[in-house]
């Protein structure tokens, strides 16, 4: 059974686990590097019936019970009166539009993080040093425009909720054995270059019990016992329905571990807050839980990462 | 040779290319209603190289010469520092993040307008009043969460610009002359549920000359007078490299006569300021104009559109 | 003893209140009318201590149970890490900044409304149409420039809460009795270009008690039986620590009465959301309840209002 | 006549002008303490006509030369058709509202620095660490909020502009010769806890000639020379119609000198981008450079200055 590494072992993983040149002393892209035009062939390949999922929550700009920041949007314009408005007014102005503002890391906007948005030590993935995120320029390195073509791979989902038959608890975390358990149950393998998303269920929960603020209230997610599995799969970016770490978090001294390990060490790209609902229902009908997943960050210059709406295509 | 059509041939579009009641009293789709599980597998059969290529253009901070409204980004937090400060501070501020926000709509950021976006005699797609569009509740009807599962279909780049060997010009309008001759020059046949893609060379010009605003310097796009042409084949989206409307506009009463027509009329989705340099390189070297296209707007509750990313895979 | 007014006599004061014209068919400063230099100079004479206190609450970037829009506030630039970084790099970077935003409408940031503010039957105040007040352009009349001089004029302060020993509740209004009355405990009388504050208790009580959202639990508020009494004194401004409106509104067909009949009928400027906790102590230490009053709006253009901070100046 | 000073000379003043420890060494006010009841008194004694005259420019969502950040203004609800919906809608959405941001800190808006905006050596005013302000936190020491009472002082005009015929030049500074020049004219003379305006003229030219960037057409300002000329006066705050440092700047590894040795050494507040060409009139026209000055700053909370609304009352 799966043993709970102690915080000197987590440590340890910093160097273990480490992707640190790896792909070069120049490498940005970590992870991202086991994609290539197989991996998104096998992904193409995978298609069958033409329906599309989205892995997206939905952006609302109402305040919840886990809001950090809330989400704007204004209209630049509107179309109310156009109707009744004098037709030089209906010409000038037939359009509508908006601002939309968001903080999209957090615990309600389905994103990605890139490999700069975490240091250890003072230093992010491949060593570079964590001055090169800074107030004024943003990330000078690691920023999410490195994705501009998209990710395109094979999406794999492990649905350890449904396994389980509940959804996850608040500071529980989903064990190797629990991956190696789903991924006998899917019949499927995790493999180089895969984008492995993890159902804990705390989107469910959320939709069934209204919001819960992850660091009062806890949340589950992977435990960083995984990161060793995820490593020797080579996945190409984790997936979650929670912000991607335990809280409480285990290891006060490490804090958001799976960050920490995943993001600096590895240089594993994450997927945070993923709404997993529909995609899991869509893989149970078909009794298949590989699909092509498209995920299309925006090109966002000197950003963190962005948020998303991955799409898996069955 | 294609006609120029007057004012009135351009009215007479809002009645004879309508699409109000097509496909239902009750839709809200338009066009995308032409997308359907079948054009979904034929997108996915067309992929044989792996190889993805983004249609969006960087989305950058600074203020040019074609910015309405400056987009934003501000660190939450940056990495500064964090390699000399106390271990306790390093361990409480270990991530980067930031407030990021934009008009979409305007002439620089790649977008997807949805029809909620125009009206015209005090109504959008389908009959339905503009006084749905509302400054304090957004779009109530025909937001861009309408299309959270994403769109997925064939993608056709017709390449105005190199088929006439210069970028157009400002003012200067596709015609379906142009169509038809950049169909013939791909050997393919744009057909109902295609996302369409044409390339004036606008942003070609954009970097070779820098930024120029276009209600002050004109730009070229797909003149109204294709809107029949679109309507016969079905296209579920037309996507340009320029803001879609030929400027200055030549039907000073009708104003983007493109938008009016296709969005209000037509229910027909559109990509704003699309990047396709890269695509057109990428359809060249392969000399196939056809590909797989997914583009996966943010899931934003009540807005008229969403910047994107749109990913041709090869 | 007070009467509650019925609906159809609130209504009836749009009429017998109103103070369209009064000013000429092209005014738009209303009750700001009643301050003139005269107003300025007994203000100042007022001064006899030279001891300035501020009449607003904090700004805070915070969600409480009040906020209803959180304020923003962003480094641009910091200052973290400036003292390690490469002398190059801190001759560079030597300032710190920040973006702030906020809607200071609303119920947690002190701020002045200007009669545009409002609308009641398509009209603002002087019979404009509420057309002018433009999604796109915002208030194209009465926006808050037009007090880009400032507002400088004798200050009084009617301690409601002191004279009844208690905060008042949720839905209870402060009636002319009250104002009497406390004109009288205070020796003052309330003469035309007054700038009127009313303490009801409520920001005390969101001090000691902790924030609560005026619309679900309620707050007090002057009663819009009061308006008489205060267009008869020709006040130039109301100010009170509540959103200026009692909650839940007392006549569901009319909504936040003193503000249409305020705003519209008789273009009183309005203070929402002050902060008279301290401003009460100073008037109570010198048995003395008027004081020189500045409020200097930002030259905000088109813009329904301001967030301030009223100093008065004992 | 006036020497220039060299570079060694001004990286001698911070410590020939430092003010750090002078007020204690938990002061933050810096020379804000040199405003005292008796200051304020004299302020209000200097009231004679009750004519208010506004110190700030217009803030504007417009782009222009000088724009850094756009300001916004986005309508979160708006007027438009409210007069001819529904009875029910009108009565639901009867008030316009907006959001507001900004970047303050700039070449556009008047607004206040507070000590913490500059850093020198890595150390703010009286010593601190320029790492207490964060990107997370904000200004953890030194915030705009320390003014919450206002800054209420006798106010001079330095009107130097005027006094040469002429507006200065990019690069040209205020000597201290001509601040004696202008003392001498105005027959005033600056004195501790005094609020000194200087105008150069160049906000006159950006009205007649158009905005231009500081940093590319460069501006005047007093020049560095004028520092010890200050700390003699001990003048509060300064303010003049620049952002308050010569460009092309004069010292390349200083920068902005007056920045650095005003905020860091002295503790001395400045009020950037004033406008004062309507209160050099109302003092030519009275034969009078000193006035009541009344200055309030929003209750910003962790935040390195504020947008203001100088109000000079004559």
């Amino acid at each position: 059974m799966s043993q709970i590494p102690t915080e000197r072992d987590v440590l340890k993983m910093m160097e273990t686990l480490s992707n640190w040149g790896r792909w070069g002393a120049d490498d940005q892209l970590g992870t991202m590097n086991f994609i290539t035009p197989r991996e998104r062939l096998r992904a193409a390949s995978l298609v069958r019936d033409g329906v599309p999922v989205s892995c997206s929550r939905p952006i609302s700009s109402e305040i919840s019970a886990d809001t950090s920041f809330q989400p704007l949007r204004f209209m630049v314009d509107s179309g109310e009166g156009r109707d009744t408005a004098t037709p030089a007014r209906q010409l000038e102005r037939r359009g509508a539009s908006e601002f939309i503002g968001m903080v999209f890391h957090g615990y309600t906007i389905t994103h990605v993080d890139t490999p700069a948005h975490y240091f250890w030590n003072g230093r992010i993935y491949n060593g570079r040093s964590c001055n090169l995120i800074t107030s004024r320029e943003g990330a000078q390195v690691e920023a999410v425009d490195l994705l501009k073509e998209g990710v395109v791979s094979r999406g794999i989902l492990l649905d350890v909720a449904t396994l389980k038959g509940r959804w996850l608890e608040s500071g529980e975390g989903v064990m190797p054995d629990d991956l190696d358990a789903a991924e006998q149950a899917a019949g499927v393998r995790v493999e180089p270059g895969d984008i492995l998303l993890i159902r804990t269920g705390y989107y469910a929960r959320r939709r069934a019990q209204g919001p819960r603020h992850p660091l009062k209230d806890g949340s589950p997610a992977a435990h960083v016992a995984c990161m060793p599995w995820f490593r020797e799969r080579g996945i190409a970016m984790l997936g979650t329905d929670t912000h991607n770490d335990v809280t409480p978090v285990p290891y006060p001294n490490l804090g958001n571990a799976v960050h920490v390990v995943g993001l600096v060490a590895m240089g594993l790209w994450l997927i945070d807050n993923a709404n997993l609902e529909e995609v899991a229902q869509a893989c149970a009908a078909r009794r298949r839980w590989e699909f092509m997943l498209t995920i299309a960050p925006l090109v966002l210059q000197n950003v963190t990462g962005s948020p998303v709406n991955p799409i898996a295509l069955f």
